[in-house]
């Protein structure tokens, strides 16, 4: 468990899965990873540190993109195992110049369209 | 990888997280999991069909509760190992009753407050 934020339930890898949402659009932007550490910093720094799990490394969002994020709040869900963050987005959310890193990607839906 | 959906990266488990948004309100309701099957159901059903990490099983939300989400659209993002789904939920999406799993759940920001 962690001693700073017992709240939250970082999983065997330490780490917590976050919702990364625009605070006044509310679009989903993305989903990132935290552990303790980088979860700490964002909330200290206001601006969104992540940690990256491809390069195992603090990811300072924005540092080499300019694409920081300022952090208007974080919340956990009801397990504690999910994070919920309302951010202002400067610029593209997504390394591929998306706003969001959902954009336009779909998945088909076979069954009759929901009213 | 999934023959079935090959655009989605699942995990060494098997699974992928699924951010919930509610489709015209853009709230986010809450974060669950999904394996091929479940996805494949609710893809065909129009139906959220999750898997329970718990329970380890196949988890029809709504079942119980009569909380049902009417899928409107599931998409992935840059690296396929996220998805969005947008839903029109029936009640509360959470087990505790609440709209949303992240109901007035937060953590303090020890930063001056951003703009």
């Amino acid at each position: 468990m962690s001693e700073l934020y017992p709240q939250v339930a970082f999983n065997a890898d330490g780490l917590v899965p976050v919702i990364v949402q625009q605070y006044d659009t509310r679009e989903v932007l993305m989903l990132a990873w935290m552990n303790e550490t980088s979860l700490q910093l964002t909330l200290t720094e206001g601006r969104a540190v992540y940690w990256s799990r491809s390069r195992k490394e603090l990811w300072r969002k924005g540092d080499t993109s300019g694409h920081t994020q300022a952090v208007h709040a974080v919340s956990y869900d009801c397990d504690g195992d999910t994070l919920l963050m309302l951010v202002d987005q400067t610029g593209a959310a997504c390394h591929t110049g998306s706003r969001t890193c959902f954009d336009d990607r779909f998945l088909p839906l076979t069954s009759g369209a929901a009213s």
